[in-house]
């Protein structure tokens, strides 16, 4: 669970409603379902003319993806790609099998399966570096598509507020009109820039930050898998596999493979 | 064809028109020929100066191309590549051509032609790329256009809004015909902003994500002929070649082609 | 002749002057020399301290180029290629010298001089691309130099708007001239995004395109050139500079060369 | 401590003071926690949903990163690789050890020891490059999350701007409040752009800028361990390592080394 | 000199004047000290934070390099190297000494130091590129620095005049100053433009070019410096380096070595 994406749609939803109450506007004022139609339907139809229907319709999963924080645990799967080095050397490349069940993760158990299969090296990294691109290419979908909507949320909220300031200009007698016409043709800019600025450019933001994280620990899973295979020795696979993270989080790795 | 383009387009335009309606504004007064003329005609203008006479005229072709979507069958292929690998294992590579004229698609059939004719695996290789390198550019052709004209609508819609506005402020004096000025000299700004964000930019968006589509079954063909022509394993090719589809779409392949 | 920039402009400022009478407005109220010699001369002034002035002084040039299409003709290019090939094959690498003096275009005369002379092959490679790099240099040179110009222009005309704003508060009292002085002060931000999106930004446009089409032509060249001097297959060599044309236009080198 | 931050803050913010009481209006009137709640706390919310929780906690650190200046003192580094160059080559690598508790720099200090344990060069280029590219990595983010806030500040700014005008707009028959009203929705606007500018961008400048420091550093010192390792002569050692300074530098550890 | 930055910056400012004085403006309006203290001292100030203290006091050290044309004479440079490579061939490298005087240019003198030092060419050239690509370093200083100037200044320009906007809201019933207000309020948006577009970015497109300049002069002493060590033909070392002139120049350089 994302904590940090919760707390801040909360936070920044707590900001702007505070915004509203210290005004002493009542707060019926900033809400129009007309106006949400506008903006948000307008610029889901732009995502939808950009993007085949599948993907669209799947929007819904990137959100999910956001919430659902992914604990890598960069320690554990570092201490079993240890562990799995020492039962290699120990008893050789098949014993591995055994251990198949309990990982995880699809891209670590392909790899050890490939290895277990006595596939060519070669081989198994081209398998795993075109898999990995292949999920960034994926990520990079839903990346672009936040990007896309950070961009057409505001674009439609301005497409409805001049709808909305011609409305007023073409029947500018009405003096008494003025006032509440120009309150609710802004509605429409508001929502635009609360969109863009709390939801999709933020989500676009977390979502490029989880795809580096995923490729760095499936850099590490490779880096493994191919040392493991070449029968490198325990002590130096572990020693390069914790230089890919932060130092504080480094003595974790040794503390718990019982070394150092 | 493409239904995620018809429904965006035709969604989009419900918003606005349904936006308009709730302000009980006159559709009226967001039709006018001449704004139409300007912000159309001025940015198509420029785009014609930005571009070779040819390829302005071509331009009703890409449109074309978002309405018909390609269905590239992925799957469809990858089992013909399969299939051949295997036929030319069996009966060797000159019994490929018998099938040739099964092929729809010209990249495609041109490849095994060039396999057939026993061209050296070299030459094949930088033909294919070569041809695949030309597609991009003519792709990236018709993208650099709506690219080019999203940004220029918004600019023409913005110099017809002046143009009204410098028409006001020259006549200020008859004060009944502000109003009116003002909602006429705001529709090309209107008209600019729609033309962008509901058509060019997302079709530009369209032709990138066609584009990438295209390149990637491009380069899913030129893989297959290679190992045909080298004589790989066809399961070892249907393993290579899968791995260009997502996850999900895996399986449909080795169903197809009865292993697993 | 390139019709599509002249057209383009014509038809850009009938669009401009259609929607000007369109709203009834004195065309009059639309020209006004101070503002064109704040705009232009604001902003070509910083043309000039951004460049050197031999630079500046020739920005003539590049309108020239413009003006005047050159017509690479890739097919005639091609066909005389491949011409050159068959003749280099029976008579001789020497006998193409004198067919020199019918070759029109410098990069390509240059070549077949240096393949004549017995040059070595890799240094006529080298000199070739230089050369190819730095025309290449010279375009960007124009290219970034009307990027700019469609920068600065809306900013010269912006800076013009707030002069005259300035001056208008500054002496508001004269209400009669508050009108008139708004239409005036407008007219500087017209004419910059005028200047900008119907003529910088199109040139800037073409010039890109130019570049890229004759990067493309003197890649054939160079290509052609190396072939010819290693004495491929004329054959051959017509496939290989084909393949650098749109489909559509590959028939008629065909055709020229009598073959297929 | 870096005086150009610190100088620079004051100096703005006297400036904005300054430009203030230019205009004889009372300071209070530009101070309005509201706003300020409106602008920070939604701007940060917005960084708190990008961004995992521990980083946006962890924002304080890039902070006193600013302040503290470090003094890289980039001429004693060398002069020291030169003395160790020197003693290495008169008493062997292992006479280093002794030296290594003098060494503050952690990078540098490991750098040392892995060469007087007798690592593999390959090995330990690996290792001090991976290190770097990974505090390249580390800086990498926060250099983008000044980045991100200096956009969404303003952004914020605008929509508490928004919020003000729609709560003016909605309540406009109250004549008196319009102007007070104006100036409240505007102090957002404001405090949005002086975050942006006077705050987060230049951090985000200075944070590059230390960062391109940090990395020439490191390049530096293995440029350094790996000469000494390799045993060259600690003349062309130091010549190699001051053409990373500027020529002004060079001669102070020229100087400092007592040669040339 | 710099001709053309002199030329720009009076007719640009000529041009501003102009504006002014046939809007019958008093030039007086214009001027406000406080206005250039908010737009001037606010940017800098930014620009203070952005940098370390020692470059931004050296600033006035890029504004010298603006007015003050480097005449790089690549034709003499050339013609120069050329004698150096006969003289080399006749007399041999060492006889080169009694010239090193005569050169001017730091960076040609140490290289051909480095020939007659009889330094290894390998060394000579990491030497020399390093040494281009430290002075790169330098100028990418004082290009971002201007870059970044000329994006903060119109940034306080705005923040000036919301400063003075509030101002004149909070203190509305004030008729008679709402229009001197406002004219002030805008001059610092003013400033800000006009620093911006006739001064900063001018200045950055003005250091880019110089130091594409240098750099490729840089590369034709590094291209001759070498070519000479390895005692190539004078004849083939000149025709390599008039390749980087434009043709119109090429002459020249023939004409001066007595050739052609």
């Amino acid at each position: 669970m994302d904590l940090g994406s919760i707390i801040g749609v909360i936070a920044g939803f707590i900001c702007i409603a505070f915004g509203i109450m210290v005004l002493g506007a009542p707060l019926g004022l900033y809400l129009d379902p007309a106006s949400v139609l506008i903006t948000i339907g307008g610029s889901f139809s732009a995502i939808m003319i950009s993007n085949p229907l599948g993907r669209t319709l799947g929007i819904l999963r990137y959100l999910k993806h956001i919430i659902r924080a992914p604990n890598w645990e960069e320690e554990r799967i570092i201490s079993r790609l240890v562990a799995f080095s020492e039962k290699a050397r120990r008893d050789g490349l098949l014993a591995l099998e055994d251990d198949l069940d309990e990982v995880e993760d699809d891209f670590l158990r392909k790899g050890i399966q490939l290895v277990v299969d006595g596939t060519d090296p070669e081989i198994i990294k081209n398998v795993l570096y075109n898999e990995l691109s292949k999920i960034q290419e994926r990520h990079g979908v839903g990346i672009k598509l936040f990007d896309d909507w950070g961009k057409l949320a505001p674009a439609f909220g301005m497409i409805g507020t001049l709808i909305g300031l011609i409305s007023i200009m073409g029947n500018i007698e009405d003096k008494s009109a003025i006032g509440s016409g120009m309150a609710a043709a802004l509605l429409t800019t508001l929502y635009g820039a609360l969109m863009a600025n709390l939801l999709f450019i933020p989500i676009k933001n977390k979502l490029e930050d989880r795809d580096i994280n995923e490729s760095l620990i499936k850099e590490v899973m490779i880096e493994g898998i191919l040392s493991i295979q070449q029968g490198d020795n325990p002590r130096i696979l572990e020693e390069k596999l914790i230089a890919f993270l932060p130092p504080a989080r480094r003595e974790a790795v040794k503390a718990e493979s019982g070394r150092d």
